[in-house]
């Protein structure tokens, strides 16, 4: 059965990301300072390069995916939520060329030219991720 | 003159989807089981496969666009209302290939690997879809 | 330093933009008309056509990218803030054609021709946009 945590919406930020900074600690970074657990996360802007991932539903791995140029963020969606005690973001992006042309996936890394972020706090008991046999990613389960 | 409806977030959901589960029906299902009637969805995750749709524009049909592989879902993005009296989803995502590559449009249909869903409800009056004549589409419109 | 500002969430409005509008004046003057000065904008539906724009990193200017066909609204996610006084738009849509081919970007303009906002008002002190030099665009800033 799906894990359903029920939460609600507390503080939310719109937050400028520094030019240069890289992107996935930046946001984990302003979570943390924030004192943000458990959250959602949507954000707009440009980056100088990137790397995203591909997971492999049957080798079980992430393949890397260098985007060694300046490209739109399209989109980036995700959560923060709790592993290993700290406050972990999982996002995913579509990031576009200059053509316009797009590629996606879970969003790795990515140093900032400039970046708009909301991010939206949510309380209650935080969905906790654990390592899920199945898929072999750390997925919500219930707390204990 | 467009219609707007004036809602109130209340609940908010972070749910982790059924591996091998249908996503429009598992999302819908959710909100129904919860009591979800009007709401705002986003998710990330990966399919192992997907139908996407275009609406042609001219001839106001659905063309189904078949994905037959694995894809990561790089955004998924939607809202509750109700349609025949019943939650109903709509959501758009875009799906990326082991290259990175990505395709997009209406999500009519796809088989869960793993998927994290934010639901928030939102309250009052529901907006309800009703055949629009200009587009053969069934929109939002006024409540009597 | 990023800039950040905290915020609450207020009301929330369901909206479905009128068939022929023009998509970026209409999301901004539905939020004139609300008197929604701040908010997280996200939006699904489909364009007649629409015009893109990839932001040059080096030479400092939009480059715009005509879009001449219907197109899906895979994706579309952005703010509401200030700028010279006035409520501002800043919004990045992926777009998907008849192929389910996506193509992305800072969204500049698209005839509607059905749309599906949720417009979620946020209260507090409004970020500003002013000029910032390292990257010439309208960045938040500390409203001093």
């Amino acid at each position: 059965m799906s894990l359903i945590q029920e939460l609600r919406s507390a503080r939310c930020f719109l937050c400028s990301l520094d030019h240069d900074a890289e992107i996935v600690t930046s946001i984990t970074n302003l979570a943390e300072r924030l004192g943000v657990k458990v959250g959602a996360v949507a954000a707009i802007g440009a980056l100088q390069r990137a790397e995203i991932g591909y997971y492999d539903q049957v080798a079980h791995e992430y393949r890397p995916i260098e985007i060694d140029r300046p490209v739109e963020i399209a989109s980036l969606n995700g959560n923060l939520s709790i592993r290993e005690g700290k406050p972990f973001l999982h996002a995913h992006a579509t990031l576009a060329d200059s053509e316009g042309n797009v590629r996606g996936g879970h969003l790795t890394s990515g140093t900032v030219f400039a970046a708009e972020v909301c991010l939206r706090e949510l309380v209650g008991r935080p969905p906790v991720r654990r390592h899920d046999p199945t898929t072999d990613l750390f997925l919500w389960s219930e707390t204990d």
